[in-house]
């Protein structure tokens, strides 16, 4: 199902893309303010070697003196499914909170959520599902269906905290096992998840497969049909277009997205990796072009370095090998 | 010199990025197709061990049958300053030339645009030159009004030859010796430079300081100045910020980019890497997006995979080791 008759349409046939290009090129514009939501403590370190529960505490401290906006600080999933996320409510228990930031908590079920609840300190919890039957299948071992059961009580354990609750859609731009997944199932399934109380949705590119168009395509769609919804971009570097689907999604009014600090969450060294976008690389992008972020681009760049010193490889954030423009 | 103002101004302030925003998103226009120069085979192999000319061969001959509309083949440069150039003039005599690519040579000077005449079978020679005498010392060892009398006599061999002559300005985003470069001294030597017979330029942001509004002030300018003048834009991905000033400058009416096989020329791995934008990773890009470039993606995977072999380490295109979409 493939839609190239949209992309094809929008890049090549308007007359208004024809005038725009024949006349006093017209930059787009873009929004003053962006939120950059860390996930590198729990996106980031869920790919590696399990560290120490006072390493994974030295990251999040770091970080959270970095004036980032949100953080996603820890995920209360099965330490037997995810080895790297076990003793998380010790990691979450000493971690210095700086007053500033909006952690979230990443949640599979119930039983997380509950457990989040009773952790406390969390702005809201981070709720998630694939977009399609295969990604769901493949990464949650059932169907898209069974995961709207499951986020659903989630939500009805946020609503009884009181803590909002927001929902990840994995695979939104395309699923390795499916293929196409077409932006009206993925803001109808968005619907859905508002009308069961979500405060807001974040859209994964888990496997890089979104480009600047099927962004563009994306925002419009949920501004068609959810305007007012707190909307998130969550982008992979796996085939180089993480930042050029960044760019995009300001362009059209994105306000929100997520990178991972030194791009933990993937590496360019392995095969298929995933590679988060870098949050270093990325704010320094948007400081330089007038974009704020709120963020010390030093202090970042401390933090990038440590999680490289604590995973014991190089990362893939460009920034921490070139280092910042400086002039 | 810093122009914050002028980023500040376009980023945060203008009513019609609030009024935009506020509104239903409007995507920028794309052009429909665009001309990819491939520059593995000179700027890409530069920066490796030499190579032996039958290696050099080979992968101009895969390259040559990928649909690319140019390709910078060679370097009539001093095998002295640059030995893995060496031997041009054998590798170019070997080459399968195609009929529909425009083949072009790099040349430093008079004796270089001699050279390069007398071989033949060049749509165009390219000159060079950097936008500041900071990289311009430290680059070609003289001043940029040096530089201007070195080209201003490759356009005169060019001339003689009936050969085209485009000029490569390089750190024209920033020096990173001076620091910054502002858009109006760029278009102010590509003024004269066009004044002097040439007929292109290429903008070089060699050490990877451009960002997508950078890009849009220096089209803004050129669209000002120069309105007729062919601009070829060429990006580095040392901060990380390749691909997406690739799409900055195809929203403002630009058509023409450079991009090496594979991302030769730079590594992700060393400090400070050069990193050119990876072809692949740029026409799989531009290919889902509806923009046209003519080139077969699966014959190109091949040539980057070649490239790979021969240089004989890993190169940080992403393409290579994700594989392209599929659906």
């Amino acid at each position: 199902m493939i839609e190239t008759g949209a992309r094809g349409d929008r890049a090549s046939a308007p007359a208004r893309a024809a005038a725009a290009l024949a006349a006093e090129p017209i930059p787009p514009p873009l929004p003053s303010r962006v939120t950059i939501r860390e996930v590198g403590p729990r996106d980031g370190l869920q790919a590696e070697a399990p560290l120490p529960i006072e390493a994974r505490v030295r990251l999040l401290d770091a970080l959270s003196g970095c004036g980032l906006g949100k953080i996603e600080a820890v995920s209360f999933v099965s330490p037997r499914a995810v080895p790297a996320m076990a003793g998380v409510a010790e990691v979450w228990a000493a971690a210095s909170r700086a007053p500033g930031v909006a952690y979230s908590a990443l949640v599979p079920n119930r039983r997380g959520a509950e457990a989040a609840a009773e952790a406390g300190g969390f702005a809201s919890l981070q709720a998630f599902l694939a977009a399609s039957d295969g990604y769901n299948r493949r990464n949650l071992g059932k169907t898209v269906e069974e995961s709207v059961a499951d986020v659903a009580e989630v939500l009805e354990v946020g609503r009884d905290a009181g803590i909002p609750v927001e929902v990840s859609i994995s695979s939104a731009f395309g699923d390795p096992v499916e293929g196409e997944v077409p932006p009206s199932r993925v803001v109808g399934l968005a619907s859905r998840l508002t009308d069961l109380g979500a405060a807001g949705v974040s859209l994964g590119d888990t496997t890089g497969l979104a480009t600047p168009t099927r962004v563009w395509e994306m925002a419009v769609a949920f501004a068609d049909r959810l305007p007012g919804l707190a909307l998130n971009l969550h982008f992979h570097d796996t085939r180089g277009t993480a930042m050029a689907n960044a760019l995009a999604a300001l362009e059209v009014g994105v306000t929100e997205l997520d990178a991972s600090v030194g791009g933990l969450g993937g590496s360019p060294f392995a095969p298929g990796a995933g590679g988060n976008l870098a949050t270093e690389d990325l704010v320094a992008m948007l400081e330089d072009m007038g974009v704020a972020t709120g963020v010390d681009l030093g202090r970042l760049l401390s933090a990038a370095r440590l999680a490289e010193e604590l995973v014991g490889h190089p990362v893939p954030g460009r920034l921490l090998r070139a280092g910042p423009r400086t002039s």
